[in-house]
C-alpha cells in the first residue's frame, strides 16, 4: 500500500489538543499543542485549531482532510459531540461541521478510543484481523470493537464502552452509578489504591506516588512478590471482560494499548495465563492478546486514517 | 410478505428431538418426536430424522429444505458439528452433508439458541430491530447477537455465548471453569437452589420442587417476599450480563425467551429497572427489554427460516 495524502489528525484531551500531519503510519510532522482551557468557549478553541491547520498548510499543501478524536459521546454520520468527559461546555456541539467551515476540508469526528483502535486495526498491532477488540488502558478504560472488518458503533454510535461493563454485578459504584465497572478496578487511580492497600495489609506504608503502575511495573521486574500478586490481580479482573467480550463476539485477537500496557510481560504473561483459564476451545485455541504498535500517537493517526478513507468514499 | 414454500425445522434437544414443518411463522404441522437415546449412532439416528421427513414429503410436496438445531458448536459455513452439550458420540459429525444426502434435501445446521434468535430477529419480538440480542433463560443459557442487521457469528462461529459471560470476576466455577458464568446463577437449577437457599435463612425448609421458576412465580405473585427477593436478585444478576452486551454492543433491544421468561412481569419489571440503573443516557434511553414472541417452537420455526433464506441466497 503506498501513501500519498496527508490528514491532520487531532487527538482532543482534556488538558492538552494535540495535532500532527499524518502520512500514512507516521505522524511527518507535529503541530503545537493547544490548551483547551486557555479557550473555553467551543468556537474560540475551533478558532485555534483552525489557525494552526492553516499554518500547517502552508508547508503541506497536500493536507486533504482532518480527523478529530474526542473523548466522549459522537453522533458519528454528522459528527456532532453529544458531550464530552471531562471538558466542560462541549454538548451538542456540531464540531464536524463547524471545524469544516473553519478549515475549509472535509472533516471526521470519532471517539477517542475508538480512532485508537481504528488505527491498531488499520495499521498496527490489529492489521489482518476481521474480529478484534482493543481496549487503551489509562486512568479511564475505553474500546473498540471491530466484528467482520467493521467497527461496531451500534444503534446510538455510542458501542464499544469496554471500561463501563461490568465484572461483579454488585461491585463498586462507577461513573454512572453502575456496579463493578471495569475501569474502577483496574484504570491508573485504582490500581494504584489497590496496590498502596495490598503493601498496607502486609505491614508496608507506601505513598501512592510509589505505586503507580510504572512504579509497580520496576517492582514487579525485581521479584517484588507483593507486587507480583497485585499485577495478578490486575490481570485477573481484566482478563474477565476480555473473556465476556470473547464469548460474545468470537474475536481472533485483543489488542491492548495505553500507558500499562508498557508494563509488558509484567503485565501480559499474567493476562493471557487468565484469559485462557476462563475460555473454551473454540473460544481461545487461536486467539491472541497483543500489546498495541502506537503508543501515544494512536488517536491522532487513527483520526487521521479515518480523515483520509471517508474523502475515498 | 408472502410465504410459499414451507421448510422442515428440527430442534434437537438432549432428550427429545423435536420436528416440524414450518410455513411462514407457523408450525404447519408436528412430526412425531424421536428420542436420541435409543439412536446412539448418528448414522441411525440421520436414519431415523430422514424416514420421517420421507413421510412428511407424502403429505407436503413443497417442503424446499431442512434446517437442524442442535445443543452446541457447529461450523456453520459446513454444518458439521463440533460437538454437542449432553449427547454423547456426536463429535465432528458433518450432519448437514449426511442429512442433505439422506433426504435428498439442502440442509443448514446452526447452534439452537442462535436459531431462537433467527426466529424472534426475522418474525417474532425482535422484528425490524438492526441491532439485537436475544437471550435463551431454561437449564443454560444461551444467546444470539445481530449487529447490522447480521447474526455474529466470529472468528470460529461461536459467538454469542451469553450463558457463559461473567458476572463476577471471583464467582462460582462453571462449565469450562470458568468463573462467574451468568449460567451457574440463573439457571433453573440454580435459581432454585438459591430460592430454597433464602427461604432456609429465614428458617422455611421448602423442597426444591417448590423453588422452581414456575413455583416462584406463582409466590411472588401473591406477595411472598422471599420469593419477590429472588426474583430480584435474580434480575439484578441478568440485568448485570445484558448491560454488559450494552456497553459493548449499543442495541436496540434485547428479547428474552425460554421457560422463565414465562414469570412475565414478575421477572420483566425488575430486571427492566436493574437494567436501566446500569446504563447511561445513549445506552438506555431507546432501549427495549421484550419477552419474546415464539414459545418452545422458536428452535423449529428458526431453523426452517434459515433454511429457506440458504436456498434463496
Amino acid at each position: 500500500m503506498e501513501y500519498t495524502d496527508k490528514a491532520i489528525g487531532i487527538d482532543f484531551g482534556g488538558t492538552s489538543i494535540k495535532m500532527g500531519i499524518v502520512l500514512g503510519k507516521q505522524i511527518v510532522a507535529e503541530l503545537p499543542s493547544i490548551n483547551p482551557k486557555h479557550h473555553p468557549e467551543p468556537k474560540d478553541l475551533i478558532r485555534a485549531i483552525a489557525d494552526q491547520v492553516k499554518v500547517a498548510r502552508e508547508d503541506h499543501d497536500d493536507i486533504r482532510a482532518i480527523g478529530c478524536g474526542v473523548p466522549g459521546f459522537v453522533h458519528t454520520p454528522t459528527g456532532t459531540i453529544h458531550n464530552l468527559t471531562n471538558v466542560p461546555g462541549w454538548t451538542d456541539i456540531p464540531l464536524q461541521a463547524l471545524l469544516s467551515e473553519a478549515t475549509g476540508l472535509p472533516c471526521v469526528v470519532e471517539n477517542d478510543a475508538n480512532a485508537m483502535g481504528i488505527a491498531e486495526w488499520k495499521l498496527g498491532a490489529g492489521q489482518h484481523f476481521k474480529h478484534l477488540i482493543c481496549l487503551t488502558l489509562g486512568t479511564g478504560v475505553g474500546g473498540a470493537v471491530i466484528v467482520n472488518n467493521q467497527i461496531i458503533r451500534g444503534a446510538h454510535y455510542v458501542a464499544g464502552e469496554l471500561g463501563q461493563t461490568s465484572i461483579h454485578y454488585a461491585g463498586r459504584l462507577g461513573a454512572y452509578n453502575n456496579a463493578g465497572a471495569l475501569e474502577d478496578y483496574i484504570g491508573n487511580n485504582e490500581f494504584a489504591a489497590d496496590s498502596q492497600a495490598a503493601y498496607k495489609e502486609a505491614g508496608i506504608e507506601k505513598d501512592i506516588e510509589d505505586c503507580t503502575p510504572a512504579a509497580m511495573d520496576a517492582l514487579a521486574s525485581h521479584g517484588d512478590e507483593i507486587a507480583i500478586a497485585c499485577w495478578d490481580d490486575f490481570a485477573k479482573k481484566l482478563a474477565c471482560a476480555i473473556a465476556n467480550c470473547c464469548w460474545i463476539l468470537n474475536p481472533e485477537a485483543i489488542v491492548i494499548g495505553g500507558g500499562i500496557s508498557k508494563a509488558g510481560d509484567t503485565l501480559f504473561v499474567p493476562l493471557r495465563k487468565h484469559v485462557l483459564e476462563q475460555l473454551s476451545g473454540p473460544f481461545k485455541d487461536h486467539l491472541k492478546i497483543l500489546p498495541a504498535k502506537f503508543g501515544n500517537e494512536a488517536g491522532i493517526i487513527g483520526c487521521a486514517t479515518l480523515a483520509l478513507e471517508s474523502i475515498e468514499d
